[in-house]
């Protein structure tokens, strides 16, 4: 394999971004977009720096020159998609939340792995260079044995019933906006979830505009979430250990900084730089995988993150919100 | 009344500390102390500067020169010597936790009222002029609409089946010894709790270990408690509101600094001086409700203290943890 050949899915403005770190990845190729509409996905491609456009998905799916297929349109239709670009034999990197819930994600997994093709869900957040230092120093025993967390994602967003984070045909909502991004975290940092529950305030859409959320990640692992989209937070994660506690700096989903507090020993700052586009790691990460053959990511496996839906399931479950289309206990 | 007579029972350390705190108020006389041995009241009566000891608590809430009584004992005890105490015609102010559940709260603040004494929680962290001035500040709009908040309270204690902090018996577990601050606090600062959950690591002495709990306090306000007995946590308490947030610096149940972070407009750094002795506002506050005439203090409700019990309760029934002598749904 010479360049890696993306296809994108998708033609909104985080296709765009993704498509920014493709372009600063020498061994990247921007091949192909798929939209709804040739004109769209015309228009995207122009911009974008890619070499085909396709008027539908499926002809992007189907388009025999692409590699790897990245997934990013708006959650609901992510399992579909995915599916999609499976069924014709690409690898896939589906943009988070990979699916809408838990069901859906075994569902693809399933298929992934049947047909022995790479899938990787796009938790972006999780390839930075800090976070694979974190996980380092945590496996080192800086701060002990890591106990307990705490993780927030909250922004204040203008409310507005006809928008993507409030409609809840969507996937509205902070759970599935920013919410997995702190329930990943935890699992990262903790093992993955067991148990989930926790309280939160559904708004007038029926979607949940903040949460406050507890994990149970075995062995007395406990974390503790929360996240919103109409209350701005500090945009911190904290892990408490048997022997200190460790901070990422605001913004922790984007991180460029922690802090590792011992008592009596002071404070270690530890500073990994961060390319200006995020994706470029999760994108290389990609590559990388593929490169080696491999049929998914040690770094965000799937059955990590089926655990980390499973447990947003039961979450929700605790508050009583469903999507449309799911059925009663799925 | 001029100086007021202040009665202990209990010959704690926490009765010291809180002897001391008596000790530097000139309207304080520290008079009686109760035991439930003479010689273990004479010890502390000598050590203390206390005009009498009483070898029982009995002599102690009879005692006619006291005009209030300060209870140091164990959780488990409060009730029944707060009871003994106003069954005297005692004022009184009970160390944290108030009592072990909202049932056994219900009795002892049900008989202050009926016979017109004064009653408080000594709940010591919300007495401090920086905690006055935060409640100022977000009653002003300093942050906005408060919305949520997270706030932990941990440290590592050597496992110690013996020891009360691990006693069943005894009320031991992180939620009694030191997570009601957190629970108190969440209720202070976005109103009391009306429902809460969570989940918890229950150790082998059945207690627990460390929690994770999320409380509603209704308008959609939401906390997140984190606490302990064996993990170390940052001692930090940070309130998000809808145009910024405020935290307190560790330990914020000693508080003496508040940050204020404002998108956009920097931050702003609140100090306030704090007494070597911390129990000094507290003790204040309660001399100041009795010159007052108060039958408790509008700092610390006793509808309060009830409703952060409820909810402790409630998270406690969610871990399935329930203390000896509890009766099942209690």
């Amino acid at each position: 394999m010479s360049r890696v050949r993306w296809g994108i899915i998708g033609a909104g403005s985080i296709a765009s971004r993704f498509s920014e770190a493709l372009a600063a990845l020498p061994d990247a190729e921007t091949l192909a977009v798929g939209s709804r509409s040739q004109d769209s996905a015309d228009r995207f491609a122009r911009a974008n720096g890619f070499f085909r456009a396709h008027g539908s998905y499926e002809d992007l799916a189907a388009d025999p020159d692409v590699d790897v297929v990245y997934v990013a349109t708006p959650h609901p239709f992510h399992a579909e998609n995915v599916e999609l670009c499976l069924n014709e034999g690409k690898a896939v990197v589906c943009e988070k939340p990979f699916t809408v819930n838990a069901a859906e994600a075994r569902r693809v997994v399933e298929l992934a792995r049947r047909r022995g093709l790479f899938l990787m869900e796009g938790m972006w957040t999780r390839f930075f260079p800090l976070m694979e230092r974190l996980r380092k120093v945590l496996a080192g025993g800086a701060i002990g044995e890591p106990r307990m967390l705490t993780v927030d994602f909250g922004f204040r967003a203008p409310f507005d019933p006809a928008s993507r984070l409030f409609d809840p045909n969507l996937g509205g909502g902070a759970m599935l906006d920013v919410g997995v991004y702190c329930v990943s975290f935890a699992s990262m940092a903790l093992g993955p979830p067991v148990r989930g529950t926790g309280l939160s305030h559904l708004g007038e859409t029926g979607v949940d505009e903040q949460f406050a959320a507890a994990l149970d990640h075995g062995g007395g692992r406990l974390s503790s979430v929360t996240a919103g989209t109409r209350t701005a937070t500090p945009h911190e994660a904290t892990v408490f250990g048997t022997e200190g506690y460790l901070r990422i700096h605001s913004p922790w989903w984007r991180p460029e900084a922690m802090t590792i507090s011992k008592p009596g020993t002071g404070d270690v700052l530890v500073r990994e730089p961060t390319e200006e586009n995020g994706f470029v790691y999760e994108a290389a990460e990609v590559m990388r995988c593929l490169r080696a053959g491999k049929k998914e990511s040690e770094v965000m496996p799937l059955d990590e993150t089926i655990s980390v839906l499973d447990a947003m399931d039961r979450i929700r479950e605790a508050w009583g919100l469903r999507y449309p289309g799911e059925e009663a206990g799925a």
